[in-house]
């Protein structure tokens, strides 16, 4: 792993109130860089060495120990937010000062994952994310992270990280993910990407994203979450009767569209589906996190993961009606677990 | 309801020796009507009455009593073979001579579902489709049916001529329906039908229409059965890579494109979504089969509906790990239930 960087990197200093936890950077000599460094691996897919410049985010108590904490796959490195006029990160309740991922406590870091497009190369595999994250580590100057924090994609990730550098982390806490893809999400992934192409070779790019992302939703939230909020009656409007769930998801769809590339969409989906760690290989001391209500991960794939993993391995099942998405939506449910986890 | 019907029809007699069970009927003077009769209704969301060819097969023992025998939107009036040089009936394990809905017992009667576009109006109601069949019911000078059984949309279409002709059917047979779609399976539905205008409005339905066919098969069958049938690897053809699981879907759709039209599935896709009925208006004596398998139409649902029916009911609860498409795939379990239900 030859390391290339040589961008400069931001130190990025502020104070933050919003989210479930508010955090202050200066205030509590907290520190973080929001910066990118041009690294090189030799892609799974690919066609040999290449390099490709990695976005990241590093915060926390300076001298403290990192943890990486990676989300899903439209997630990105701001899991907490740096910027007080700016958004809340996506995990903010759970990473902030003095919250369960304690940023007073641990450095977090967070990548964009890198895509097919970047590599270019045929596919992105989690190996690849992995092989990223481990240069960033050496260009950072990290030896060893305390944790490796993945919920979803991130988790598959995690696991692709700890099988090919075990000594580069001491626990893995997993939410969501396993060591394979079911097929039967393998299945709904599929059907998005079948429509993202459908939208390509049409010209309807937005509309074909937009309507994956509405199928994406239905494999990320809870059956009974739907049932108790969509039940009102359908109204006529614009020459066709529309239900109360297709208003949530045209609008999910069309906020992801906002924010979200086709490409990169297709990229990172079909890594979740060519994702395979032999959970044998894993000997890291590891935390499962699983939700009875995920579709999209059934719990039955954590408890075959909990059994073939090599390391000591716990695992811990929330109950939630958010499906999939309880690693979001559920900060109150999983603080402590986290807490205890990271202990 | 005017009935309007001047269509001749015709007597269809032959041998079948296809299927599960063989069904002979000229040689056990069984007796076939494969026909349709031009009938009137009074839409829900149309325009005031309206007149509409319902083609029908009517057969079984001539003086028998009659069962109303109706599947998914999918499905036809082949519920059984006519033609012994032709395809099976969508459920010939079934109905036949000698098979649970024995055809030397029973008549059984089934209609192609009729669409909104065949009915000139906005949208086809569950309601809809149980006027048509009680139309043909008179045209055909039948009282009264022993039985309805239906299943998936057949089933709520079942439940909405119980409630609106309470005199005229002595029991309901419900596998895999109920009084209502559960939310989940509408946001899925409603993704297909998207995909499906997507289609309409970039020149490729039938492109679009596969897909749709592919996203509801992941809704069809079960995970289980998806996670034992293709865990294999995936293979680099033609530029991407094709998971084990997309070869199967692919070829799903390609097959549903060729039997099936898009402003049809349009209309019976939606027409399942408008669908409710207020089980307390349905007194008939109902036996329910559900599958806890079954993503598309959750168990809890059928319980709910249990609770809620007016009259006497049972609940059959059928393990299996093909999903809401047991009522296909299952033939041998359902036989017992259906034989004791019909006696």
């Amino acid at each position: 792993m030859t390391c290339l960087a040589e961008n400069p990197h931001l130190e990025a200093t502020g104070e933050s109130s919003r989210g479930f936890a508010p955090v202050r950077f200066a205030a509590d000599g907290l520190t973080a860089q929001r910066s990118s460094r041009h690294l090189a691996i030799t892609p799974k897919y690919g066609r040999g060495p290449c390099e490709v410049d990695v976005r990241y985010l590093w915060c926390g108590a300076p001298d403290a120990p990192t943890l990486i904490v990676q989300g899903g796959i439209s997630a990105d490195r701001d899991v907490t937010s740096l910027d007080p006029a700016g958004n809340p990160g996506w995990w903010q309740a759970l990473v902030a000062d003095g919250a369960a991922i304690d940023l007073a406590r641990w450095r977090v870091l967070a990548i964009d994952w890198v895509s097919p497009q970047e590599l270019g190369a045929d596919a992105v595999s989690s190996e690849d994310q992995a092989d990223v994250l481990a240069a960033l580590l050496g260009e950072l100057g990290i030896g060893k992270v305390h944790a490796f924090v993945g919920a979803s994609y991130g988790a598959m990730v995690a696991l692709a990280f700890a099988a090919r550098y075990p000594d580069a982390v001491d626990r893995l806490l997993l939410l969501a993910g396993a060591h394979r893809p079911h097929p039967m999400a393998t299945a709904q992934r599929s059907v998005q990407r079948g429509i993202v192409r459908l939208g390509q070779s049409t010209g309807e790019v937005d509309q074909a994203l937009a309507l994956a992302r509405q199928l994406a939703m239905t494999t990320y939230r809870g059956s009974d979450e739907f049932a108790r909020r969509f039940s009102s009656e359908p109204a006529w409007r614009d020459g066709r009767f529309h239900l109360p769930v297709e208003d949530y998801l045209e609008n999910a769809g069309r906020r992801f569209v906002e924010r979200f590339d086709a490409e990169r969409f297709l990229g990172l989906s079909e890594s979740i589906d060519l994702h395979q760690v032999a959970p044998e290989q894993v000997p890291t001391a590891t935390t499962l996190i699983g939700f009875p209500s995920d579709r999209l991960v059934p719990l039955a794939d954590l408890c075959e993961l909990q059994q073939r993993l090599l390391g000591r391995t716990t695992l811990e099942v929330v109950e939630s009606p958010y499906g999939h998405d309880a690693f979001l939506k559920e900060p109150e449910l999983l603080a402590p677990l986290l807490r205890e986890a990271l202990a």
